[in-house]
């Protein structure tokens, strides 16, 4: 996925086995850009830059997709979640398109250091990223859809 | 709002002056411990630990639970806007009660060190809440809700 595109369109025609998930709004997959193994965006289908515009069939389809995506992870990673959602001028976001991150947390995974978590989602952060293959996030993507 | 309480119930019955909305599922009020001005938090009224434990009733209505706490903090602060979701073993969060946090973002706020975002939502973090009276966080609730 590209940033700058729109990653629903550009990320579902190109990447269909990095999905995870979908349903009649909504559509999951990998995040191309990891902070974590498991790192998954929930997207809407039909466009919606920020969380303000969603329609009421998007509004009361939301908390589920959460959920069950939530749900998988759980399963595949452990218990530990951080969902985050930037919208709007300021908020650091670089796409603007509404996205839903998932991250599976652990204790002592890489957003610990010592006993402070600290949560550096922001691109603008400098945080490095996973360094992953195409690949690589297919293989995550089918062990998260229970495929392997 | 003490940590480790639940929150719901402790705030709602001690604290009706710093909600800003409510529904039959759920509410929002003001963070004792806010990171920015205008920090609110929505909570669902029947206690959850982790979001893939949210029933049908809550499922559906968390998105527009979220759309409409959202587009008051967006009326109030401006656009910009992080929502942020901790649960489980090794998330960083502090109080086994589902709580959504929604944090007005805008260029320049003490979440941007320079041109670099760093999001230290987490209490581990070290990062400083604001130092706010309660009147104070009743006064902002007050604005949030318009009645000012």
């Amino acid at each position: 996925m590209k940033h700058g595109r729109n990653p629903t369109e550009a990320s579902i025609s190109e990447n269909k086995d990095m999905v995870i998930w979908e349903s009649s709004q909504w559509i999951a997959m990998m995040d191309r850009y990891p902070i974590v193994e498991g790192h998954a965006l929930i997207l809407p289908k039909k466009h919606v830059s920020h969380i303000t515009d969603l329609d009421e069939a998007q509004s009361k389809s939301m908390g589920d997709a959460i959920r069950q995506v939530s749900l998988m992870l759980k399963q595949t990673y452990g218990q530990g979640l951080l969902v985050s959602i930037k919208c709007g001028k300021g908020s650091a976001r670089t796409i603007s398109h509404l996205h839903i991150h998932l991250i599976p947390r652990k204790n002592g995974d890489r957003l610990w250091d010592g006993n402070r978590s600290r949560i550096v989602l922001d691109r603008t952060s400098g945080f490095k990223r996973l360094d992953v293959t195409e690949d690589e996030l297919r293989s995550e993507a089918k062990k998260i859809r229970g495929d392997l």
